[in-house]
């Protein structure tokens, strides 16, 4: 279900927003200028509106269940720079300038730890 | 619910794979040396099994309920250079060489048309 009955969200914005059944949309975060992958969070109205107006990404945390602005635990901030829905209006680009490491384990981005083989003659 | 009961995914990966409730992965598809984000799919374990082994990125079309090796219709290919999981083994990224537009509107990617407004004095 959508985390709250209503949000600020531009009412323009809020109506072409396609939500996963549980009123989310997934937000991927990438350095603006390097381009690198840093993370996949979720969003839900109130989240985009807040990244949209305060310059900070904030992320809907599906475990905790509460808003989470990136860095305000770890100091690992993401500023944003720009903010893009996709041609189904069902998941956001976000870009951003990540201080610091965007993964809780401490790596640069989520993707670094865990790259899954792929068989051998389609390598490359 | 999980699109088929079994797969012929590695069951080391599978073992690890956190699903949504529907069974489904977000994978991200990036351009592997532009780096530009290309669009957002969704895989199940036999999608992701064929993507790790056929070289060509395989999804699961959520509106169509079938699997969808990109490219078969339109031609744009995404030849598969990577594949990795995230911290949290819930998101993959998959770095692809992708033949021509990856968006079926004929864009390069499908974040390019709709850039939303950030707050006056936030932009940049």
């Amino acid at each position: 279900m959508a985390r709250m009955t209503s949000s600020s969200l531009d009412p323009a914005i809020a109506a072409r927003l396609k939500r996963s059944a549980d009123g989310l949309v997934p937000a991927i975060a990438q350095q603006y200028d390097t381009g690198e992958v840093l993370m996949l969070g979720w969003m839900d109205d109130e989240a985009l509106h807040r990244t949209l107006t305060t310059g900070r990404c904030t992320y809907w945390s599906r475990s905790r269940r509460e808003y989470w602005v990136k860095g305000d635990t770890s100091g690992h901030v993401q500023h944003v720079k720009s903010v893009a829905l996709d041609c189904d209006a069902d998941t956001l680009l976000v870009k951003v300038d990540q201080v610091g490491a965007a993964c809780h384990t401490g790596a640069r981005t989520c993707f670094d730890a865990d790259v899954l083989p792929l068989a051998a003659d389609q390598a490359g």
